[in-house]
């Protein structure tokens, strides 16, 4: 099998399919950077990149194939470049993902002192006939909720707004945490799919919570006339969140809407299927159920003060 | 045919291929945006991003399928992104590619004012037993090169440090361009894949001419042992490349590894399938031959002064 970075292109020899469906994603890490940068600590950031994009493609049940980055900087510091892709290295290999290519791109006078962005990239595959697409979800099918490692990529501008990023901010311990606040903020965004993968054939829709939280990403994968009922206090919300609302005087449905509240993924199946993904998978927590849209709402979020 | 963005990542069926090799490549354009910025005009920049991709995954002899980019800024100003986007989809319907998908971010506090960036990802396909892997190339084979239609994308840094961007600078009418510095700057990187694509069963190895020149990328595609000799003077060198040597007391080993100097492709074949390549794309030009190798170099270029 031919995997690797090519003479000016990174190649792949796709392998037996039948009737494959090409899956691709491409994504950034936002102000996450931030922290990072204010941390000095570089070598996670690859890894919410790639399981970033990993997540995205699993929505439509797509195993990684290959990926690349794109790393760009006023100044490349070797250092840190090499921090950052051993972080892309490890979640590709443990995503089963080649890392196939990338671009280190200086830009004087685009990124000041030590900034840098940071993109990839990524291509899967599935079977046409296996893909998920949502189309099969009806009233009475339950939503299937797994737990985030935090607030992934998602949130950053807000949380900067609210804490600084300050080394006195971030240092800070925090009881409630367990740790420093920039320890936790730093918590790599995690990867579901060695979980969900050999799943898949049980689950009629999956929704990658991202920005816009469930609120926004959840009503992507639903087909008209249906809804989404969650049930509030269903599942846990990590401390985190609780500390963000009361320093920040955030409003319950602004909170709902940009952070991914404790769940990362959500998946939609029969109920009867439902208790075969929890019982293979018992981090997975019934947190609500598809009803009839009854209202321009598409989801409705019960006991969310 | 399934083609288009998903629900969290764009989907592409594959079709028929007896043994597919996926070719990918991720590119940025460097700080040709900064020339765009000063300019304010955002509607080419696109155009250079998805030809430099399509050129080089070209160089594996693969079609373009589909492409995603990335715009990251600190405000996204819409004007400016629909400007980006038009330019990306006018270049990707010429090479009959996808634009499935892609990723606007607004990252505060990394991007000032106006400023923003942009990388673009290609994936393309070839058949396994038509990749052009250079792996042929022999003592006698004829270089052919393809007129570049200007800086294309590689040695803007250079150029802003020689003529700064100030619009008076980059309004400055040139005799010897027919146009201000500042369109001949903004110039579009050409695609040479529509010409390329029916003589591809032609050619031994293409090197696209990028960052490091005739020089630094033509060695990648050479077996060892053998060299390539170019001939100064058998192309023409566009009036831009002259204006910049002489306004920067650049060297003329410096130029040929910062710009293109001219050649934006370079394609090497056997003396007969030369012909009929020549024949066929009458703007091909033998600029050399590849020879035994003699020395460390493995580019000469005779006549360069």
């Amino acid at each position: 099998m031919l995997a690797g970075p090519g003479l000016f292109g990174g190649l792949f020899e796709l392998g037996d399919y039948r009737r494959p469906v090409l899956v691709s994603s491409v994504d950034g890490v936002g102000t996450k950077l931030k922290i990072a940068a204010a941390l000095g600590k570089h070598d996670t950031i690859g890894i919410d990149l790639v399981n970033h994009c990993v997540n995205d493609i699993l929505t439509s049940g797509a195993a990684p194939l290959f990926f690349l980055d794109y790393i760009a900087a006023g100044k490349l510091n070797l250092e840190q470049v090499g921090d950052i892709a051993r972080g892309l290295a490890e979640a590709c290999r443990q995503a089963g993902c080649a890392l196939i290519g990338g671009e280190t791109a200086e830009m004087p006078g685009l990124y000041s002192g030590e900034d840098y962005d940071l993109a990839g990239f990524i291509v899967g595959v599935v079977e046409k006939d296996r893909m998920i697409t949502g189309q099969t979800i009806a009233a009475g099918d339950v939503i299937l909720g797994l737990p985030s490692s935090g607030l992934h990529t998602n949130g950053y501008s807000l949380v900067r707004k609210i804490f600084g990023t300050s080394r006195q901010a971030l240092d800070k311990h925090y009881p409630e945490l367990g740790r420093s606040l920039g320890e936790e903020l730093l918590e790599p965004h995690r990867s579901y799919y060695l979980q969900l993968e050999p799943l898949l054939s049980y689950i009629k829709g999956i929704a990658h919570i991202t920005g816009g939280g469930l609120i926004d990403t959840l009503p992507r994968i639903l087909p008209p006339g249906t809804a989404a009922r969650l049930k509030a206090g269903s599942w846990p919300v990590p401390a985190i969140f609780n500390l963000i609302r009361e320093k920040g005087a955030v409003t319950p449905e602004e909170m709902y809407r940009v952070f991914n509240m404790g769940i990362g993924m959500t998946i939609i199946a029969s109920g009867d299927d439902a208790g075969k993904i929890t019982q293979a998978l018992p981090e997975a927590i019934a947190i609500g159920q598809i009803t009839e849209q009854k209202s321009e709402d598409r989801v409705i979020i019960a006991g969310a003060e």
